[in-house]
């Protein structure tokens, strides 16, 4: 079930805020630094509206592992397609669409298209803040069927809930991908969302608001490792 | 309750989609051309990933009317307003974000950042594609209750579903405006919504993949007018 872990990286840097740290240019600082460390790149709307399309391409030329698009896509079918086609052409490896707009013309035209391009779909199904728990933490079980029905690549629970990713893997198997943000800023600890059974954490301004992105991601790696064999028994 | 048409125009032309017509600037040819004759614009993600954030300039610059960022915003509340940041510095008048997310740490945070910015918030309570009865549709009312609590500009329902057009009035009263796409390729006729309570159509592929859009809007207008003055016995 965990056999990824033997083979990869447990983290994903979530590169919404760039800060200026002085760097002459803190994308490719980052990227390059921290990129040995991990298992890819998360890219939120902020910074593709603030920089374009390119810093898409910019992360891929820097680096060998995954890009996710994170517009958290909630539109009709066509339009997300749109968006879809326009990241695949910059060569994004997965997006992140909200499981809440549901199936029919939308998540089920989305996955069909992203099929095409190679492009791996990972359905939010749970979200940190608190204002999830008034409609999408009531449909958490629904949305999770429909992310097994879809065979979706992906989901995304974030690591302040551990209880829901543990409920999420029983239901998931191994055969869908556990996404875990909230950790650092938003509370949660390194390692948290892994022992509970997600496959990655995501961690954002913890790592690119600071001046060694690269130590800053060993420290957490270390503790991700410690946590793991422990609450795993073994990697 | 429907003073606001003595006044104004009852369309808004949705910019997602712009065909290569021949013309030498596409989207300003469109935006002069039927400016005359519409209160906005709605600018969709794949245009602004597209062009980038100048694209709103552009429209501010090419007209005096109201130009909606439609990004269908459905993230926690910091991350939103990274995003509403940008937007407000390109003189976006409007943004749409999702009513699903909830309000706590989400739409409460957006909604309070919005008005220092002078932006107004306007929340997607329901969708036009089959997947929104799904979850979305089964929580109209609590979204329509959320939209009064949080004093919100406007709601978005779509054309093609003018039941829930005519219950959110009642529920909204004549503070909220409600707009409502869905209008041309996806189903509805001009007149569908007004007629059921909505204040504005919004229309767009039906006009910008036209190749006269200024004939296509007056058209839409004539038939607009000519319904409400049906429906509502007068303007």
């Amino acid at each position: 079930m965990f056999n990824v872990f033997l083979v990869g990286h447990l983290l994903i840097v979530a590169l919404d805020t760039l800060r200026d740290q002085g760097f002459e240019d803190p994308l490719r600082k980052i990227v390059e630094e921290v990129s040995p460390h991990v298992s890819g790149f998360k890219i939120g709307l902020s910074l593709l509206l603030e920089k374009g399309l390119g810093v898409i391409s910019k992360v891929k030329k820097f680096s060998e592992r995954e890009v996710i698009a994170d517009l958290k896509l909630a539109d009709i079918g066509d339009i997300m397609i749109t968006t879809l086609k326009l990241l695949a052409s910059v060569g994004v490896d997965a997006i992140i669409a909200h499981g809440f707009i549901g199936v029919s013309d939308a998540l089920d035209k989305l996955i069909a298209e992203a099929e095409k391009y190679d492009v791996n779909v990972i359905l939010v199904v749970s979200m940190s803040h608190r204002g999830s728990e008034k409609y999408i933490d009531k449909h958490f079980e629904e949305l999770l069927q429909d992310a097994v029905q879809l065979g979706v690549h992906g989901v995304v629970i974030p690591a302040t809930k551990p209880h829901l990713i543990t409920q999420a893997r029983r239901v998931l198997g191994s055969e869908v991908y556990i996404y875990s943000p909230g950790v650092g800023v938003q509370g949660a600890k390194p390692g948290d969302a892994l022992c509970a059974g997600a496959d990655y954490e995501i961690i954002g301004r913890l790592i690119t608001t600071s001046l060694k992105p690269s130590s800053v991601v060993k420290t957490v790696k270390n503790i991700q490792l410690e946590r793991v064999r422990e609450c795993r028994g073994s990697l």
